[in-house]
């Protein structure tokens, strides 16, 4: 049966796979949530991994288990992550590579691939289209097909993040991973188990796609939606009989999290720890900040350290700045007001140099003429400026009516 | 002599005030830039130390070596990484610490520093003029004033970045620093030279505020503008006589960078390295994207490791939006068009089907009325779209035209 398992030799194989290419990502202590839950906590960071992400370890791992067969080329199908591994993997080893995305998928992550010698076919038009045709190019043309996590070999890579963690945190008690189709949870918890038998492992999902309680369960797990969701590296509707088998039993607990809660613990990773995670990446910090998980972790009976995986830092530039302006309508540092002008010149100036001198930057500003009540001779302004939170906001509004402006902030919509 | 000189004992104390608050940041390799010059290329991330700068380093340093003068508190003048770091040495230390920040520093910035149990004052009109109030208050009170870089302890902290960089890669080469007012680059290049007597020390200068060279070439520097910089970190427009004296003869080049080379190396580093990373701390990747700086570090001559040290990484979030945004622009990520539509029902829709056929995301729609030459029963629209890439525009633009529209993309203003 040890061609169906996991086990040591073939986790030491994917570590060996690996050398050279693969780091041996840093762990780093997060001052700010030890404190909160009286513990030590250490982010794994493998967003700083080549790839920027842990799948080159499973891509590694698989080719070198192929041996000789690997010579005739390697085959994936993804949007993302897992093709850009595997094109660095083959690229590395020296072998051709056929990647399979779908026509929406990243141009970046595209053209990351083709940097790296890939053949990149992009007209599936959606990621499990691309699956398919990457396996139906494998069976055609002999290149082997690349699993992104139904594969021992793939999976004792992603267990590789747990060796090195074992190593780097002595005092290892609770391991937060991220859960879409169960390659990384799998390996890790094998790899923390096997030196810590007693280890809580605590795998997050999506709420947007979250099928694992359920097949955990053994109920059969309702329709998932294929929602979009900012964690989209975890959005795995209908995951592997292999790594259901693998996870049976090995999880303490399924923690589910919201599209929201990701967003900030995206935004609260790149202020706090200055690194910069993807949505499935930042998942394990989401689940920290839930009220419900902390007690759990917290309470007199737990010690040791709590280590929260990131694992992967490839987030689009334009979402990250739509979390960025999100999260700074939520802070307060964006003051919408409306203002009733005479309509004459002069009266918008007076309102600019009004709110400069309260420190408000204004970053948009608009005529109102229709939809509003006006005297005849009037007019409506819509501004939007940079103030440095709630209090700065108001003290911005008291300036204005102060210098005779008739000034009204709006609240955020929907409240 | 040896109490106004840098001194191994002195470095050696300043990495045990250190201990067990600050961290030995990670070295990362950066192959993007390695395969690039054809040597090895690593960052040294002092953006992930604690308080997310090196600055915390220079604080302990300077508070351990007060001895029981440390018992009557500390204060400190700035508007950024240096008052977070005093505080954070203060409340390891267990003592009193006052912190002075101009009017306009950023309430992050200042929250930080209460956080941490400083006595924030917040009314001086600029960063100069904080400091002015920091030493008054200091000779007042009896507390102690911690100078930024103009102090032998201080400097003597920031050695530790260069101690451990020398320890971390065997074969350095080539140092690549941020220059400000000179305590980082001294305390490195004399922690570097002290192991490799040899080794190339560069330090990197933003535009908006660059006296060194003229300094170091003992002319005195042109009137240097208070211009706003992304830098911020190191715009030091006088630095002391004790910078002056330590870095004469200790840097093998001064590079100057501009501001739009800063913020793309912002950008560059957190799409490529996953690290968030502020502008003064971003400046070395500027200078090595330069074209004329590669050359001296490439040729057969060089060997060994270029280590560049991006000192911190406490940017404002939305400066970093603006950068992204700006950078999506450039990218091409972003289709202005202009559209002349029969001013009646259906054409509106119309056009945004076509637009979202083409895979272009609307994120931004508006009606010209004015100054624009239009029938009698047309409109205009301007729209703003997300889209792949340049060639994605283009094809978008072809997509309407097929469907009878009359669209005409605006270049990027000013061109």
């Amino acid at each position: 049966m040890a061609d169906e398992e996991l086990t040591e030799a073939r986790v030491a194989a994917a570590r060996d796979a690996g050398r050279g290419v693969v780091l041996t990502t840093p762990v780093l202590p997060v001052p700010d949530l030890a404190d909160r839950l009286g513990r030590p906590v250490v982010v794994k960071a493998e967003n700083l991994q080549r790839t920027g992400s842990f799948k080159v370890r499973g891509a590694m791992a698989r080719i070198a288990a192929l041996g000789p067969a690997a010579a005739r080329g390697v085959v994936a199908g993804s949007a993302g992550n897992h093709a850009r591994a595997v094109a660095h993997a083959a690229r590395e080893a020296g072998i051709a590579c056929t990647i399979f995305m779908p026509i929406g998928a990243s141009i970046t992550k595209a053209d990351a691939c083709t940097a790296l010698g890939a053949d990149v076919r992009m007209d599936a038009p959606d990621v499990d289209a691309a699956v398919a045709a990457a396996r139906t190019h494998a069976e055609a043309s002999g290149q082997a097909f690349v699993h992104p996590y139904a594969d021992l070999d793939v999976i004792a890579g992603q267990a590789t993040v747990g060796t090195e963690l074992v190593e780097q945190v002595p005092d290892l008690d609770t391991v937060i991973v991220p859960l879409g189709g169960g390659g990384l949870a799998a390996g890790v918890a094998w790899a923390v188990r096997a030196a810590h038998p007693r280890a809580r492992i605590v795998a997050v999902q999506a709420r947007a796609c979250a099928p694992w309680p359920a097949l955990l369960a053994g109920t059969p797990p309702a329709d998932v939606p294929a929602v979009p969701t900012l964690a989209d590296g975890i959005r795995v509707a209908s995951p592997d009989p292999l790594t259901r088998r693998l996870l049976d039993g090995a999880l303490t607990d399924v923690v589910v999290v919201d599209e929201d809660e990701i967003a900030d613990a995206v935004v609260w990773l790149f202020e706090t720890t200055k690194l910069v995670v993807e949505g499935a990446g930042a998942v394990g910090v989401a689940a920290l900040q839930q009220p419900e998980l902390a007690p759990s972790l917290r309470g007199p009976n737990r010690h040791g350290a709590i280590a929260v995986i990131l694992s992967g830092g490839n987030i689009d530039p334009g979402l990250l700045g739509d979390a960025i302006r999100r999260h700074e309508t939520r802070a307060g540092r964006r003051l919408v007001l409306r203002a009733r002008l005479d309509d004459r010149p002069g009266t918008l100036a007076h309102l600019c140099r009004v709110l400069a001198d309260a420190g408000a930057n204004v970053v948009d500003i608009q005529h109102l003429r229709e939809g509003v009540a006006l005297h005849f001779g009037q007019t409506a302004i819509q501004a939007v400026a940079q103030v440095r939170g709630p209090a700065h906001g108001e003290a911005v509004i008291e300036a204005a009516r102060a210098a005779g402006l008739d000034v009204h902030p709006l609240g955020v919509w929907p409240s």
